[in-house]
């Protein structure tokens, strides 16, 4: 078959097409037939070597949609055809709070979802959601799921809260905005970028500042007086601690990433003084990936795509994530060609 | 009346003993006769200048225990000689999670407890806990108060867990302490003196560790193959960082004070990997103070005293507190005499 390959550390050349076998199924698997694939801030990471457990050669990517080509000798309830969506949540477990120690995601260790097929897991692979096109099934599984835990189950949003989303544009941020939107929050947002705060606008964010700008945080305060009720950041670094500033008393704060880690300067006084929770979470558990999937079905939201590439445009694809310049999720459609 | 008063700033020089008014009293208000009085780091940083809010001259001191001298007008409830314990929680107001802007903590900006007389609002005093001596309930209130909050309300603790309390001797780390044993925890310390780990394993920790020694961690890796459950730090700096490691995945971390603050560089992605929750608390509500008696009291357990002085020694008892050589509170007693 066709696939993406890594096989070496380093730039955007190091993807090449190349044929390898199919996978063989395991007895609690299936063949999933991609049809599209989504790119991921972290298939950047593992390109460059900043990820850990990365074995060469390999097939990156985490996110997926298509046809089930063959299923197990245990698989009873899944045909040849169905649609499914992947989790790219491989092992969890039984435990909400966190996952086993075989955990691990799509792409890294295991063969990822740039490829004509892949084998996961059974419990790995859920009904595709009608209302949703092949790119914006693939668009949605790790953001989304990303963002559910942090939003709801981490974050326990309310209605008619304020929530303050920095950095928006990436795709976890986008899910974010759709989600906290549709539960009828007050969202803010930050950015470099005019463009993303204007688009945010249009999905239905209240606001949003240019960070580039002075005075940024004193706009916030205009719009959010007491402070923000949620934060859900994935930036660290000294917005951290302007975040610890725009908190409301007693708020929360969730944190995802640390694209601007390390945080320079943690005043602690900051955290017990106000009384705010700092909520560590990554990816999330089979329920909640359940849960994603039909929140988004029930609103009936699509997943922002920012761009959609074919397969021989990876380079150019993952280019827009590495740059920051995608809004949204950056999707690659089969079929195969040579590159 | 006699009074502690705090003319200016700077050394244990700057407390001297005094005669001021007894205080007038408000309607819904209760004058209090001290008998006994206890200190708080907070009243060395009040001293120092180190503190929000301060007003000068002030009778400084958060903690006290006495009889009711007098009631105001709408007090219908308390009578003369009534036996109480001051919570130095004012104006918490009605949101468990957080106090009101009006909230502040008996001794700044309001008269303190070292002094003969008192005025509280009356919902600030509760019924002295019978098998406490005036010494002990007047332990209790501020730190029985916020590692009440820490350990139950902010940590959830649960029977069986493994507990961390790193720099244990001060007040309110012996009381988590106190009530992390009582409720079938694990608990492990750590300290910079032998002395103190074996008090805090003769109060019931499982094991402590002397943080000066190399591979203090690796110790408590042994005892904690997991990791902790629960740590419940008032450190903060470099040690925040290491208790980042030590803890559970999926863990708490819940913060309430920082005398190694700032933590210099906080790695965010231990946080989030990691999935830890960093609590922030401060303090307590009502409703919490009336917990934190009824558990002292449904436990039977009596607040570790370090050391009782009279308030003619007030100078020398501070400066336990000031070099963290007690082990329990440091409780100053009345009648009163020129210094």
């Amino acid at each position: 078959m066709k696939a993406v390959i890594l096989r070496d550390l380093g730039g955007p050349e190091q993807y090449r097409i190349g044929d390898v076998d199919i996978p063989s199924l395991g007895e609690d698997e299936v063949l999933v037939r991609i049809r599209a694939a989504a790119f991921n801030r972290r298939d950047i990471f593992i390109r460059k070597g900043e990820y850990p457990g990365i074995r060469l050669p390999a097939i990156p990517g985490a996110d997926g949609a298509g046809e089930i080509a063959a299923v197990g000798k245990g698989v009873k309830d899944l045909a040849i055809g169905d649609k499914v969506v992947i989790n790219p949540a491989l092992n969890w477990g039984n435990d909400e709070r966190i996952y086993t120690k075989d955990f691990s995601i799509v792409g890294v260790p295991t063969n990822g979802t740039f490829a004509e097929y892949i084998n996961v897991p059974r419990e790995n692979v859920f009904p595709k959601p009608e209302h949703l096109s092949w790119e914006e099934a693939a668009a949605l599984p790790l953001g989304g799921l990303t963002a559910y835990r942090a939003l709801l189950t981490k974050g326990k949003v309310k209605k008619g809260e304020a929530v303050l989303i920095p950095g928006i544009g990436g795709g976890v941020a986008t899910f974010l905005l759709q989600m906290a939107v549709a539960l009828g929050t007050n969202v803010f947002v930050t950015s470099s970028s005019e463009e993303k705060i204007q688009k945010a606008i249009s999905l239905g964010a209240s606001g949003g500042v240019n960070y580039k700008e002075p005075n940024w945080e004193k706009q916030l305060r205009k719009w959010m007086p007491e402070g923000a009720d949620l934060c859900i950041d994935s930036v660290g670094g000294d917005n951290f601690v302007k975040l610890l500033n725009i908190a409301k008393h007693g708020s929360r704060i969730v944190t995802f990433g640390a694209t601007a880690c390390p945080v320079p300067q943690l005043v602690m006084p900051k955290i017990f003084l106000k009384q705010i929770d700092v909520i560590g979470t990554t990816m999330g558990s089979p329920a909640e990936f359940q849960s994603m999937l039909s929140f988004y079905d029930k609103h009936k939201i699509k997943p922002v795509i920012d761009s959609v590439f074919s397969i021989e445009e990876i380079r150019e694809a993952q280019l827009r994530i590495e740059k920051g310049v995608n809004f949204g999720k950056v999707v690659v459609i089969m079929p195969w060609h040579e590159l």
